[in-house]
C-alpha cells in the first residue's frame, strides 16, 4: 500500500467518505487510490472555488467534514475565498493540497510556491506531510483536528512521493471526538442577570443556538423573563420556518441596528459574537451595542449551546406554558410585477417542507426573513465570511450532503459569477438544487455602500464599476451551457410557476428572475 | 484630496493609466475618484482571477504595468492563481487591495483576514498603507517596484480610512526607470566556450531574448559556431512566424526531453533556468540535463539579453551571411476530420498578420509550434506558472493593452471553465479576442499524467475525476450568456470558416472546436 492509499483508507476509516477534487498531476496516485478503496465518493468540480464551498455547504448540513483534493499553491489559493468563508462559519474541513515530491520543490518548477504561506490564513491546521510512512497519521490528525469542538479548516500538504512511496498502512483517529459542554458559572450568571433585568437585556445567539431544539428553549426564556432574543446578522444554519422559533437578526445597516441595540443595558452572548459593523463607516461606529451596555459571554462557538439554553430554562423556570404566540405573516403567493415584496413571498410560499436555503441574494433578499418565518420549515444557511461567490458551491455541497431534501440557492446575479462552474457538478450529480438568481444587472450592495462611505453621488465612470448590465448575462443559456435545464420570468406568476415547476421535479433547475 | 484621490493621480502621473477592477465597499472611495481623475481606464471583471490575469497580459504586451484593485483577503485570494503566473512571468503590476479600516480590523468583522499573509507567496513587494498622507507616496513605490528589473508583483494594501481621510496630494515614482545592462564578462565566457565547443553547446534563452531582434543575433550566433539555439518549454512572450527564427523548446515530456538534452556538454543560459522537469516522476530525474553537463549563465531575467546576444555575436564575429536557411513547413489549410494535425494546420493558416497569440491549448495544442513557424509573424503567450485558467484572462488584458491586433486565444475546454468569466469583460469592452476551445472532454493531459507518474490504468472512479464529459459543457450556449458571439465546428472545413469569419471582423468571438 502506497501512502496515497492509505490516506484514502484513513480518511474512509475516519468516516471522511466524500471527496470534493479537482485535482493534477501531483494528486494522481490519490485518485488512482480511490479505485483500489470502497467507499470514498468523490465529486468533481471545474473550479476550486466549488471544491471547497462545497465542502463547507456538506458540513454544514451533514455536522462531519468532507475533504477535498486540490493541485498545489495556485489550486488551493483558487479556493481560499470559500475556506474563509468556510472557516469563518467553524466547518470542519479536511483540506488535501498536493504538493511537489519532496526532493523536487528546490529546483523552483513552475507550479512552486509557498503552500503552507497560503494556506495559513484561512486554515486553523496546517502540516505538511514528510514521508509515505507518516501521510496515515497525519491524515487522522487533520481529520481529528476538522472534527474538533468548534471545528477546523485542516489542510494536509502532500508532497508527491509521500503518495507514491510505500506506506505502513491506515492510522485511526486519535481519542473520542469531544462532546462539547458548556459553562455551568456562565449559565448561572445569565440567569441572575436575566431574573434581574430581563426586558432591558438581549439574549443575542447564533450557531448552535439556533437548532429547532435551542430555539425553543430560548422562546420559553424570552416569554418568562421579557428578555428579547436575536440572532446576529448571518449564521452558519438556522431551523426555521412555521412552529418554530422566529428571531430577528441585527441588522446589517448600522443606522438600523443601533436604535435597536440601544434599548438593552445587558447582551448576553450565546456563541454570537460581540456586535461589530461588517465593514466601517467615516464617522459611524465600530461597534454596534449602546455605550455602557455590558455583555457577558455564555457560551463560546463550538460549546453546547442548546444544552446551555436547557439549562438557563431550567434554572429560570421557564416553560413551554411560558411561550408568548408569534405574530406571522400570511403565506401568499403574489401576482403582477416583480418587485422585493413579491419576490420574498413567492419564495416563502414556494419554499417545500425540509428545504435546505443557500442565501446569498443581498440587496434583494434583504427582505425574505419576515414572510419566509411562516414557510413550510427548513433550514437557512447564510455567508459567514463575506466573500462572494458563497451559495452556489455551498448549496452544490448541501445537496451532497442531504439528497432526500430540496436545495434552494437564492442568489444575485453578480455573486452568481463568482463560481459559476457549480452549475456543472449540480447537472453531473443529479443533484436536488433550484438556484434562482435575481437578475437586477447590478452590484446593487456596493450602491448602496457608495453611499454609506460618504462618496457622493456615483458618475459615469465610477457607475461603470457598480452596474453589471452591459452586456446582459444570459443564466439561462450559461445554465444550459452546463447541463442545467433553466427558464427566466419576469412577473410574480411566472415565478410561481417556475418555484413549483422545479419543486416538483428532483434535480437541478435555475430560475432567472429578471427584475 | 483625500488618499484615495491622491493614489489615482499618483498612478496616472506615474504612467499606470489601467485598471483591472473588481472592487467592493472598501474601494469605494477609489471608483468614487475615478469620476475626478482623468486618464485612467477602469475595466471591471466578473471574478477576480480575470482581472489579475488580465494584468499579467497587458503587462506582458505593454511593458509597463496596470494596477488592479480587489476587495480584501478573499478578493486578493480568488486572484492570487494569475498572480502566481505574472509572478513566474516577470510580469510588472500594481495590485491595490482594500482593507478594513486601520482601527476596524481588531473587531474581526466577517471579512477580517490577514491580507499581507495572502499576498506573500504570489508578490515580490508587499506594503500595508497606514495613512492617508502616507498613500501617495506608497503607490510610487509600488510602481517603482512593478517596474524595476527584473518588474515585480508589487501589492498595496489600502485601510478604507487611508482612502477617505484628507492626504497631501500626488506623489512621484522615485529614480528613473532602470535601463537593465548585462555583465560583459559574462559574454566574454560565453564567447570563449561557443569558439571551443560550438556544436556541444545549447544556448536555452527565454524572455527578453526572444524578441525578434535577440532571435536574429542568436540565429547569426548558430549559423556561426553551429551550436543549437533552444527555448524553454514556456516564455512570457516569443517572437514568431515568417522571417523570424524558429527555435525548438525543450519538450514537456521527459522522455522526450532527455536525449535531446544528452547531446551538449555546454549549457548557456541566456534568461533561462536550468532545465528542470515540471513535475517529479517516480524514478525520473528532476534535473533534465546530462551528467557532466556544464551551466554557464550569460544573462539573469530582467538583464538586457538582446544587447548581450548583439555583443556575443560581436566577440565571434557573426554577422547576418552566417544565417542557415530554416526549412519550415508549408502553410496549409486543411480539409476533413478535426484530429491534432489538421488543427494545428488551420491556427496555422489563419493566425492574421501581427497576432497576439495566447496559449492554453495544453494536450491538444502540443503540436502548433512547428506548423505555425511559419505562420504571418506574431507574438506567442504562453503560461510560466502552470496554474490553470491562464489564457483567457491574459487574453484580456493582452488585447487592452493592443487594441489594433488580433488576439487569438487558444484553450482547452477544462482550462478554459476557471475564469470563463473573461469572455463577460472581453464582450463589455469589445476586445478583438478569438477564442478558440478545444473540447475534447477530458482533462487529456492528466490521463497522460496518470500513466507518467506509474499509476497503471485508471479504473471507473478514477476516469471519473478526468473526464469532464457528463454533462457535455455547450461553450456556445456560455459565450452567448456573456455575450459573445460563437459557433461550434466539427470538422477542419469548419473551422477554417469559423477562423476566417472571426478574424474578419474585430471584436470578441469564440469557436468551439468538437474533438
Amino acid at each position: 500500500m502506497n501512502g496515497a492509499e492509505s490516506l484514502v483508507r484513513t480518511l474512509v476509516a475516519g468516516g471522511v467518505d466524500v471527496c470534493f477534487t479537482n485535482p493534477g498531476t501531483s494528486e494522481m496516485h490519490f485518485v488512482a487510490a480511490l479505485d483500489r478503496v470502497e467507499g470514498m465518493r468523490c465529486v468533481l468540480g471545474l473550479f476550486e472555488g466549488v471544491v471547497t464551498g462545497a465542502a463547507d455547504g456538506y458540513f454544514r448540513m451533514k455536522g462531519t467534514p468532507a475533504s477535498t483534493l486540490l493541485h498545489l499553491g495556485p489550486g488551493l489559493a483558487n479556493g481560499l475565498a470559500n475556506l474563509h468563508n468556510a472557516k469563518k462559519a467553524r466547518s470542519g474541513i479536511v483540506n488535501i493540497v498536493g504538493q511537489h515530491a519532496t526532493y523536487h520543490i528546490g529546483f523552483n518548477a513552475p507550479l512552486t510556491s509557498d503552500i503552507e504561506g497560503l494556506a495559513r490564513p484561512m486554515s486553523d491546521w496546517v502540516r505538511t506531510s514528510p514521508s509515505a510512512k507518516a501521510v496515515a497519521a497525519d491524515g487522522a490528525a487533520a481529520i481529528a483536528a476538522a472534527k474538533s469542538a468548534p471545528p477546523q479548516i485542516a489542510t494536509l500538504i502532500l508532497p508527491a512521493d509521500t503518495a507514491w512511496n510505500e506506506a505502513d498502512g491506515i492510522a485511526h483517529v486519535p481519542g473520542e471526538t469531544q462532546r462539547p459542554g458548556y459553562s455551568a458559572d456562565a449559565v448561572e450568571k445569565a440567569a441572575k442577570i436575566l431574573h434581574a433585568h430581563g426586558p432591558e437585556t438581549l439574549v443575542l445567539m447564533t450557531a448552535g443556538a439556533l437548532t429547532e431544539q435551542a430555539l425553543t428553549f430560548a422562546q420559553q426564556i424570552a416569554g418568562k423573563t421579557g428578555c428579547r432574543v436575536m440572532g446576529q446578522t448571518y449564521h452558519p444554519r438556522m431551523a426555521r420556518g412555521a412552529g418554530r422559533f422566529s428571531i430577528d437578526r441585527i441588522p446589517y445597516v448600522i443606522e438600523q441596528a443601533l436604535p435597536i441595540l440601544k434599548n438593552y443595558k445587558h447582551i448576553v452572548l450565546v456563541e454570537a459574537n460581540d456586535p461589530v459593523a461588517f465593514f466601517a463607516y467615516p464617522n459611524k461606529p465600530s461597534q454596534l451595542k449602546a455605550e455602557g451596555t455590558e455583555v457577558h459571554r455564555m457560551t463560546a462557538w463550538g460549546e453546547n449551546s442548546a444544552a446551555a439554553l436547557e439549562a438557563l430554562a431550567g434554572q429560570l423556570g421557564a416553560k413551554a406554558a411560558d411561550v408568548k404566540p408569534q405574530p406571522l405573516a400570511e403565506l401568499i403567493r403574489p401576482t403582477g410585477a416583480l418587485n422585493h415584496t413579491t419576490i420574498a413571498q413567492a419564495i416563502a410560499y414556494a419554499i417545500p417542507e425540509n428545504a435546505i436555503v443557500v442565501d446569498e441574494s443581498i440587496t434583494t433578499g434583504r427582505g425574505f426573513f419576515p414572510p419566509t418565518a411562516a414557510a413550510k420549515p427548513h433550514d437557512w444557511l447564510q455567508n459567514m465570511g463575506g466573500s462572494i461567490g458563497f451559495s452556489t458551491p455551498v448549496a452544490t455541497g448541501a445537496a451532497v450532503a442531504c439528497p432526500d431534501r430540496k436545495v434552494m440557492c437564492l442568489v444575485g446575479d453578480g455573486s452568481a459569477m463568482y463560481t459559476i462552474q457549480s452549475l456543472w457538478t449540480q447537472a453531473r450529480e443529479n443533484l436536488n438544487v433550484v438556484t434562482v438568481v435575481f437578475a437586477n444587472r447590478i452590484y446593487q450592495i456596493l450602491r448602496g455602500e457608495f453611499d454609506g462611505v460618504g462618496a457622493g453621488e456615483p458618475g459615469q465612470r465610477a457607475q461603470d464599476m457598480l452596474k453589471i448590465d452591459r452586456p446582459t448575462l444570459d443564466f439561462v443559456a450559461m445554465a444550459k451551457g452546463m447541463g442545467v435545464p433553466a427558464r427566466a420570468v419576469t412577473s410574480a406568476d411566472e415565478l410561481n410557476v417556475a418555484l413549483a415547476e422545479a419543486n416538483a421535479e428532483y434535480g437541478p433547475r435555475l430560475i432567472e428572475v429578471q427584475m
